[in-house]
């Protein structure tokens, strides 16, 4: 299975519509697919120029590394070392901090990530959380 | 005056309509702002997982050097070593074909750039053309 | 659909033995998923130690624009600055020549890409294809 | 001497039985040749994306130091600034944590590295350290 065109914008609608309902900065959305790859993405007027490349580098350590933005911000807390070195081996494109949400099927398998900036860490979680369930699917933030 | 998020809802939504109308292969749209940056984005289901990279390319080679995708073709195709050489001093990240089509104010200045890759290059050209008129904008292929 | 292990494994098995065969030179297989991420490889004994970069380089192009290595030489040679800036910005990891085959499954869904080098761009597709299809699945060469 | 394909294959192999029989998360597992380039390399199904640039970088900063994984980390825990400089030559490619594993003839000599990520780094040791001694040759961690 695989996030389609139709669920993703559904993804960006919600987590949007979510800021605004919580009065959040202007907020920057991504989805990637399995592989990490760009399949849509907004940035709302009045977010910084620069929030593309954090909304994606949220989303694909996720994907790359299996594990969602909070474990990644653990383990960067607890040995930096190994997440720098891990970003070294994926281009410097990984930013490990929560906002970058795992998305997953009915039977658990990761189908993408979403990747959200423009709030605190923890407030673009949770309208990335907010999004990917409208959709119909499961968030691992 | 910039491309609101609004306005590229309508360039996107309208180009991949106009790929539709005319029967084109799956596309992806990009729009950047006057700066080069990511506004919005969006693959069509079917279409390739690395089509985000060109439709970007595509874009910011005409941003960066305020010259739509035709005249680079054009330029690669009289002085292939320049526009190498282009691409050297913008990190690899031009794509010098049509399907880049600047966006221009009703002042005629340049406020972003719109990406489409899938068809030909010819027809993604015309797809983005439709989406930029479409939001009552000018383009230049 | 994805290719799984035990279909990567058959797929290198039988390209190597199609290579052993046609007493081709010692060849270098690699199985890549619909994101363009390794999931197998083999290097022959007497392979050369650079090996690796070519194979994923030829099946790499193959899954991130969604064309074989023949169409992509094709393009290279008709357009030689095009397949240039696509490489540009696939971070130069892309080589356009034939032994990159796209794997479909049964509707035609590109699930990936197998990468042959070593013997001569013809003999290296020939090599893919028989793997791919001796795991029951279809190849684009 | 060298790792023949033939050995990589059963390092591979017994490597992956271990994880099994220690019921860990679903492993990769790499072989890199004497000057640190990619022999054999296996994903199991389950596993993320981005596990083969995990898996290669744990054995190359082997190889090219001549320090196993668990000496490479104690290094970057006592002097990190010391790890990063290596990074740097090394092009970002090293990754400093126990699943590195060097492998030697029976004289000593290295003769290559395994690398295995998907569980905890000990565990990853341990499973290619059963994958080097299965193949008939001697592991240090």
């Amino acid at each position: 299975m695989a996030i389609s065109l139709r669920e993703a914008r559904i993804i960006i609608e919600k987590a949007l519509d979510k800021g605004r309902a919580l009065e959040l900065k202007p907020l920057s959305v991504v989805v990637l697919d399995a592989g990490g790859h760009v399949q849509a993405f907004e940035r709302e007027d009045g977010a910084a120029p620069g929030r593309f490349a954090i909304a994606r580098g949220k989303a694909y350590g996720a994907v790359m590394l299996g594990m969602a933005g909070t474990a990644q911000m653990a383990r960067a807390e607890a040995q930096g070392y190994f997440m720098a070195a891990v970003n070294g081996v994926y281009g410097g494109q990984v930013v490990p901090v929560p906002g970058g949400v795992l998305v997953r099927d009915t039977n658990g398998t990761v189908i993408g990530a979403v990747g959200v900036t423009g709030d605190s860490s923890d407030n673009d979680a949770i309208a990335a959380l907010s999004g990917i369930e409208a959709a119909g699917l499961a968030g691992e933030i």
